[in-house]
């Protein structure tokens, strides 16, 4: 076993090239085994071993930094780095963070920020570099060629070509990204039209390199070559200006035979490779060029992996069920993921609203399957748009379509739309278009931690002019939620937020309907609780509570965020005390805009309002956050109490 | 005059080229005349002219969709689509708006977004087109090559090359974007490291092409060459499988050489030009081509135009003072502007603050001039960072350069920091890095309109852990807070926000600091007015009108929106009622926050919460929208009243 000796990046370099191979072994089966007892990342991990380690063979981590970008590959890193036995605890709360974490490890820099970030870190930490007087570090931004789709990668990339930035660009490029296969799966295995496919990064600006290619560039005789072909070239006939003009091109391209132009290149960022990704030899031999070519400027080192590497549940996992598995049987691997809960709610919801409105179109930005847009992509394969990690443009080409007279349905986490606000405000609230936006993982999230929490959506969505914002309370709602959408947006954008997991199923005659709140239960004036979307259970259990104490409770199911339901308002101003409750952020959240209108009429009600803190929420299981942050049936039963009596 | 005759695009046709160039002078001088009595934005409406004229005698406007990138440069449009004689009123409440806008005409599609948005928006009408049954409408985007520089563009160019959408692109080349000359100038001019300068879209995928190379391409030959050179190669013999490679490169070269490879092309978009900005003939020859081409897919057209164009003061702005000018006779032009006010204030204070700490760097997206930035870089030209318009850069590159070690202070309008929310968020406060944004052009801005107005700043910033949020009063605070910024960023990222246009000045007792709110009058228990930023000075206003009628008041300068001050919120709950003032968005802002802290110790106490309503506010005088809005003396007085008395 070498992997017991590893315990920092150092131990790594006294191994040889067999001993490694036997490592990289050892690495895979440590990480199924840990992923399928805790759930995780698992595919981009496996196709990051070797990567990895080669990685921290060539760089000297921490001084040298080493950042990944999203983190979802990081699994190797970490066991490198002194932390495998702290992999019982992944993504358990107080254990190992499934991201990089600064507090675990110095060799840590960037925690889980959303995708496509890490070259404008990577750009700054190079121009503080070189402001420095005699740091040489080398900077090393790994960066999947998914995330290349955002646009922010751009601007980095333009800002580190023109500043000439000594930084190393490792492309991990997988063709896969977080949709499957991108768009070759798209058009074989569902039959959709690729062109409405998931438009690959390395597709586009990778399709003239071969491998064939690039050995030539790669081979100790280049330069030797590049000579002959250059004095053949000179020693053509010059027959006058034009083919002067057609010599000088002859050269250039010559010099792009053998350097070959590529997206990179025109943004001033020099381009090498691919390199086999699990050949660690060829790898550390691309990293040794790379750092020597730096010198000069910004470097892609563009890797080729395999996601699910070694692992045949993962290789085979082209919809990209592994990419966050849950915990799973090693020997079989986790069972085709399908969508559950709400997700499945939305995917029956919107392929029916489909069926109806041959307006309404899909789009997702890289998410098909996590979204539960893939039975609609299947259904609706012209009508269904993946536009790649780029949710600027997803949420900002929604507006055009509806412009045009469709009826979008934009499906996206929740935290991810934080990526698109200006465009939320700007581009679809400024023009009242009809743009449906359907947020996925709303409020807790669990185990990925504080930037995959869903908790600013209605807060901040609330106070856009015009914006109509949905939480449903079940499954069922959702639906209802879905088809009043669709009438809605008439009038300009429409929100629906909901959470991750089950939905809660519930009768025909417990559904409300258009911008209107339900009275889930009327009580005798005394206290009144509104709850939000699945927060609605909870409030209902901590009614009953009540009642054995003999306070007698009215109950609201909120479902429209904003507007308010004047009714709603009118009726909980008539009680001695509310209690609000919502699993987003309470400052500025819908309790307070609750709390200030019931003030505007009632100014004597005192208004309780329960939500998430002004604070980054770690991972953890979610319902062990909620209940610690008072977001649970106890925790209102508390806040209940506490306002009616606020002396006790 | 030809002018007056035209009424809409249809009656360009009938005018032949000498009149068209005549049209264009006329143009010229009537838009001097307008924006002289008006302001507004000079050069890039120049610069446009021609291009405007061609694209609608090309175009069959509105059935065809012309849309501009911003909108800055779209009075040449509303000139011929019929709106000759309303331009008296430009930016005007109640007149013209100095953008598209869709009440305009039906020949306006975009109101005023953010930039780069435009290309998205062009995908999206193209899927909707392509989803209709007959409809064979042009989609034409117009984008300025700085708006090149904003990723959404590329993640837009990137859907379009993969859905080869039949999209027509003209990029408007005046090579210039908002800051002045790019790279050259701060190379040229000011003797800045031109790695640090702004990086060109055109500088990075156009420095290959030269005009000569376009002449052939555009020549009539092109074809008949082409096959002469590929006969060539294929003549050429055979000596092995390295040499059939060789042989495969030339081929290759004289493709990319007569069809040049640029950025677009790596991404799927065909690209022609560069065409001569300024001559309709072959502009129009181009768009006709273009139409052509099209029917394969997305083309851009570059097309290099003079900013400023025929207006003699406009073509030597080389700092932009005329990208939106002021009022100003057009015999002379107007005076070279300067920094005023709190842009002034932070000019001075960031230089200061920057002699004093040699972490501090200063950031800005394509603004140096607007945000007070060039003393800065003439200062220090080597901690100075223009990165485009790219905010989501900047914003996440802060992050990475804080990690280094460095103090970033990131200028940026109020407005345009929405861009990059995800980024505050996720990757600034996340990391508590100690970064400072500092956001010019903060609530109501005026003449631009809905998306310029900054109002959402303290709402959400307040929202966002560990911010401190500051709101200034005077110039002199401002320091203050520039000064403070530099230790409280210890702790994590600061805010600090003011408004465009002149700043108090007061004494030096008049100033408060660190997170201190401070009492700037203390009344007798009645009233407490809580004032944001520069409505202290209403406030202070409103307490003497009150104090005529025996009402006397305290009042609080608020400083620190984030946190608010403990004993602030303890002070305010002994007065009878409060009044807090905020020139952002009212709904989840300061005041409901205020409101939230007094209720929860002095629950009767009423506070009445003045701020921006959650609409869209359109263009007008500032001063004139905040009366209207109640956000002025008069509207104190008003509030105040009615919380103290609310039966009267």
């Amino acid at each position: 076993m070498y992997l017991e000796r590893i315990n920092e990046p150092a131990d790594l370099r006294a191994l040889d090239h067999d001993e490694l191979d036997a490592l990289a072994g050892e690495i895979r089966d440590f990480i199924v085994a840990a992923v399928s007892e805790t759930g995780g990342h698992l595919g981009s991990n496996l196709g990051a071993v070797e990567l990895s380690l080669a990685l921290h063979r060539v760089f000297d981590s921490p001084t040298d930094a080493i950042m990944w970008d999203t983190g979802h590959q990081a699994y190797v890193h970490k066991l490198v780095t002194g932390r495998r036995t702290q992999f019982e605890q992944l993504r358990q709360e107080g254990g190992l963070s499934g991201y990089p974490s600064r507090e675990e490890s110095r060799h840590d820099h960037i925690e889980n920020s959303h995708a496509s970030t890490v070259l404008s870190y990577a750009y700054g930490m190079a121009v503080a570099r070189d402001t420095g007087t005699d740091d040489h570090r080398h900077i090393v931004a790994v960066i999947g060629d998914g995330a290349m789709t955002g646009g922010m990668a751009y601007e980095a990339i333009n800002n580190l070509g023109h500043g000439k930035r000594r930084v190393i660009i490792v492309l991990n490029d997988n063709g896969r990204s977080y949709a499957p296969t991108v768009s070759n799966l798209a058009a074989n295995v569902q039959g959709a039209d690729e062109h409405e496919a998931h438009p690959s990064f390395t597709d586009r600006v990778t399709d003239k390199l071969s491998h064939a290619l690039t050995d030539i560039r790669l081979n100790p005789v280049y330069v030797r070559r590049q000579r002959r072909l250059e004095d053949f070239l000179a020693s053509l006939p010059a027959v006058g200006p034009q083919a002067e003009k057609a010599v000088e091109g002859f050269k250039a391209g010559v010099r792009e035979f053998l350097q070959p132009p590529s997206f990179f290149e025109a943004l001033g960022v020099r381009y090498t490779g691919p390199v086999d990704g699990h050949n660690i030899d060829e790898l550390e031999q691309a990293f040794h060029n790379a750092i020597e070519l730096s010198a000069e400027g910004p470097i892609v080192v563009h890797v080729l992996t395999q996601k699910g590497r070694g692992y045949s549940p993962a290789e085979d996992d082209d919809e990209k069920h592994l990419h966050d598995a849950p915990v799973f049987d090693p020997m079989t691997g986790p069972p085709k993921a399908v969508p559950t809960g709400y997700t499945q709610a939305f995917a029956e919801g919107v392929i029916k609203a489909a069926e109806r409105d041959d307006r309404i179109v899909a789009i997702t930005a890289a998410m098909p399957g996590p979204t539960g847009l893939l039975p609609f992509q299947e259904h609706f394969p012209k009508r269904f748009f993946d536009v790649g990690i780029a949710e600027q443009h997803a949420v900002a080409g929604a507006a055009g379509m509806a412009m045009g007279g469709l009826r979008p349905f934009v499906a996206i986490y929740s935290t991810f739309l934080s990526r698109a606000w200006d465009q939320v405000v700007y581009d679809v609230a400024l023009h009242r278009l009809p743009v449906v936006f359907c947020l996925d993982r709303a409020g807790i999230t669990g185990p990925d931690g504080a930037s995959h929490h869903g908790v600013y959506d209605m807060a901040l969505l609330s106070k856009v002019p015009g914006m109509r914002v949905l939480a449903p309370s079940s499954a069922q709602e959702l639906h209802q939620m879905i088809d009043d959408a669709a009438t809605l947006s008439d009038d300009g954008p429409v929100v629906i937020r909901y959470p991750r997991g089950s939905a809660r199923q519930v009768a025909d005659d417990q559904v409300g309907s258009g911008l209107s709140a339900r009275q889930v239960q009327a009580g005798d004036g005394t206290l009144c609780i509104l709850a939000v979307g699945r927060m609605l259970e909870f409030a209902e259990k901590a009614a009953a509570a009540l009642a054995e104490s003999g306070i007698d409770t009215t109950v609201w199911d909120v479902r429209s965020c904003a507007p308010l339901d004047p009714a709603m308002i009118t009726d909980a101003a008539t009680h001695r005390a509310i209690v609000t409750v919502e699993d987003g952020v309470r400052d500025g959240g819908i309790g307070m805009m609750i709390a200030d209108q019931v003030g505007a009429i009632a100014p004597a009600v005192p208004v309780a309002s329960l939500g998430t803190p002004t604070q980054f929420i770690p991972h953890g299981d979610p319902k062990t956050i909620m209940a610690r942050l008072g977001l649970d049936t106890d925790g209102i039963v508390l806040a209940a109490r506490a306002v009616l009596d606020p002396d006790v």
